[in-house]
């Protein structure tokens, strides 16, 4: 795999991951199982949107969930630093005529929502209404008390140029797993802009699809904390995979799918990667402690299903890599 | 110190320390402090009387709060295997002229309630109504999870003696605090009937009062939680010691003040004491790791301040130790 | 189920479950493997057995690993609680024509060994070498940092008889999983002398095997942090199941195979039965979360393997369930 | 307290604190207590000088021990984005007048060495060797398994002047203590560059002097088990002040003394802050919690004591706060 060398200077300043907005069925199932089973606190809600946001996070929200006729996924956002790069984020759209156009969303500042050269749906903003931040409230302590936001995985037919594109906008790679040999393919990459493993992760496969978004959680009891939760409570059906360790980033990881299928990681762990000297860590497919360093096998489910973008069609994968590589 | 023989054939059988009954000046806060930041579990409630229990407690109650015009501890109690050992127990106080009683106790069998030579309130029974576990009901976890009460902690001002007396009851030493030399004095005393450090332990000090019960939870998160959750929702004034590690049982420690003065303990760790030929572990009343293993000293009211018992006057201790010695 | 009824002054009185002595084919490969990546303590070693314990258990040992042609269990043993007991052991086997010798075990008193109507081979002994505990030792933390051997599991063929057989040994039935139905017969039981939930355990199954022991550790993060000491020093292969959730009494669980197959169970949690009329937990086989409480299924071996005891024949059992049922 | 405006285009691109340089009196003692005692990885060593690092870090030192007459601190340093940013540092200091010189420092490129204009004296440079991440050598885990250096904390004199003096080269101050009213002084601050609470801290003091430099670990329990081992090894006195919660940061907390006296902080805990929108968290010296989450008082040495910086004289602070307000 040719590794990108990420931009220093991209056309435009990308802070970090921010929110995601889904498409649900049942609005009072999926606030149901987001507040009261996992544990994020609802900030605002009607009848037809219900907004999230986990602990230490100061903005309004990093989950938006509207009430629709059919599941998907609405858009995943990032946070620029300023005004002026939303407008020359516009301007590169414009260039690379990438479909975009500003939008209202409330609670937040002027708003652009595009489509990446792949389908995936994307909004970017500056600012965003702030609220105090719920980390010394322990009071509200629930579920497995989400702390923030920490990123979001995407099924790529094609990672290799998704990987080179997100490059071009500054993202870092930290991590990747490739096919051994001299012609090895890139099969999985992971990318950063706020100085950890990843705000933005790409998994060879039928896409574009957001595969999971993930919280993050300050230990591993957290999560086994939710396990029995879920278990006890109704939602076991909805553990789809683990606990358990990914050897990619070491994360220690549960997976579970709301009530739409839409799939939500919960991790601790973690590391720093803000030098511009960091290096990223290849990973062979053939390692199988890249997926899951403990060796319990992923379900086929986890390799296969994804949610689409609204309005996106789902393509093939370019390659069918010899082994099985989703992570 | 003559280090006591535990009787293997006591004249009867305790099984284990199981409930206390507090007298609290406003019952409203008292629940609001058990059930509320504590996370014990109410199983019966009414306008004089709050009855609560630990999530893996399979009996009606653990604690029980009994409004009441002055502060105070109605009794300890204890269950016995069968009603046969109420009877031999009843025989025992009439020989040893103690003074005994039969009593209606709600929710649990025939109870006999007796003083002890040294005038420690004591509850026994044979039968109390059983209730399921909560221990899988993780969608109550609340607070520091209390699990079970674990152990007795009294002053007392004839430490030898009583500790004699125990064990003529079949309470077995597993550790001890004393003076060095030839003639030290013991100050302070862990004996139990149920296989672990302690259901009943004596410090040097005026009495008798109740220095503290104690419940067991899981883990040390546990207790660090309640901190946050006191220390955050008005209760950081009941902070009275800890977290922290005691050299002694080797317990993570907490203890919290009740509305009423009331002593509460949490804590975890803990090891295994029912092998028959277990030797008691002595330590010297020298060794400042006994207390905190950590170094950091508890505050002068925990040394002085506890409960007295309902109607028994507080004698001062025979002797003043060289060295501070409440553990 | 005909639920028995233990017998409270059985013929004669077993503590605890002590230790269990394993013949391995491969001494170094079995040590660098207990002490190594497990953390226990070896307390005495030579060419032929290794001997080693937990940190908080102050008899000598809880496993003895003995060089041997062919690997197997050659006993699991248990504790009584004086001389006498052993006399009266010894007279119950001779009465129940079961096969029984008086042998030399180091470090240890007098020693009976014996087979259980169904095949079981296991010692019996009241006095064993006395090591300071380990509890307070922090610096030799290792690998999970076992605390004590807490119980053994059984492959039983006739699960009814066998649960029967102990219960008149004094043994208390705390959980068991059965068919459902009128004539539903038991497929599994959990029992105990020392107070918690389980010193031995019995599974329908080809048998007798040991199916398991197990060590226990004070929190969930000591078997993670086993997991990823296994996944990155080799011993990958060797984790077997978890970890997870049992219903059945509540255990955080790590199953791991040693390098002759031998099972060990890593788990924390459990609660406490002491109390003469504590009632058993009744599972339907048709729940699945008595095994595993979050869904993850076991491998076929973990229902399959298990080590035979040395010179006993395995037989079938009586009843295949319609429902996997090991637990 | 005028709240600084960080710039946001510094003079040059510093991209996080890096590693701190401490003069000892006794290497062996020292490197016994970092690499036994604390568990950091020894990465070089020879008779003058020893290197250590965190689990994740990927530099070649994170903590650099010099074998001196007197102990000091020789600089903190930081790390810049570029060979350029150090030219433009150089630039700065000398436009501004601050003793510089660019040194020869082993295992890391071009170093500049700095003295701000309050006496602190500060290493600069773009790059270091690269070392393997030890985050999955599990079997290394040694003490609380330290991860990486994540601040320094500066008794200031000035500390208004420091405050506006660093948010001039890009510190983001996130938040800070002061006194009531509206001339109230700010008596401590937390700067950041790298998006979490801080790389850098000063609090109202004799000065300069460092007051600590601190490693992040994953998990309250990490810190629990040093006290554990530190109290029983022989490092009792060591152990200065907690375990406990920091309101600010919401830290969990232990700070040791090393032989020498300098001052570690281990903690855990944090959030993020790289949004460039990200408000100041202000505290009053009134609030105890700001220090003590959980009221446990600091002892008077961590108020008082710290490390002077090598050659430089000690100021007393502009004020006397009328709270206590080192934190």
């Amino acid at each position: 795999m040719p590794v990108p060398h990420h931009v220093f200077d991209p056309p435009f300043n990308i802070v970090r991951c921010s929110h995601v907005m889904l498409d649900v069925a049942d609005l009072g199932a999926s606030r149901a199982f987001y507040e009261g089973a996992i544990g994020l606190h609802v900030e605002d809600a009607d009848d037809n949107v219900v907004y999230l946001r986990g602990c230490e996070e100061h903005q309004h929200h990093s989950l938006v969930l509207r009430k629709a006729a059919s599941p998907g996924c609405a858009r995943i956002a990032f946070k620029v630093a300023s005004e002026d790069d939303l407008d020359k984020a516009a301007a590169f759209c414009a260039e690379n005529k990438l479909p975009h156009t500003f939008v209202e969303q409330p609670f937040q500042g002027r708003t652009l929502v595009l489509t990446d050269p792949f389908g995936v749906r994307i909004g970017l903003y500056a600012t965003m209404d702030r609220r105090p931040s719920l980390l010394r409230r322990y009071d509200l302590y629930k579920g497995c008390h989400p702390q923030r936001l920490d990123h979001f995985n995407i099924f790529a037919p094609e990672v290799q140029d998704t990987v080179d594109f997100y490059a071009r906008l500054g993202f870092r790679l930290t991590e990747y797993a490739e096919e051994d040999g001299e012609d090895g393919r890139i099969a999985a990459a992971w990318m950063h802009r706020k100085g950890n493993v990843h705000d933005l992760a790409f998994t060879n496969g039928s896409g574009p699809r957001l595969h999971h978004f993930a919280y993050w959680v300050p230990s591993p009891l957290n999560i086994l904390h939710l396990c029995d939760v879920m278990a006890t409570t109704g939602y076991l059906p909805s553990l789809e995979r683990g606990p358990g360790r990914h050897g990619i980033s070491n994360a220690f990881f549960l997976y579970v799918r709301d009530p739409d299928g839409h799939r939500l990681e919960i991790y601790t762990s973690d590391y720093q990667t803000m030098d511009p000297d960091h290096a990223p860590l290849r990973w062979s497919l053939r390692d199988p402690r890249r997926q899951t360093l403990w060796g319990a096998p992923a379900p086929r489910s986890w390799f296969e299903e994804g949610t689409p973008f609204a309005g996106q069609a789902v393509r093939e994968p370019q390659f069918i890599a010899d082994v099985i590589v989703a992570d």
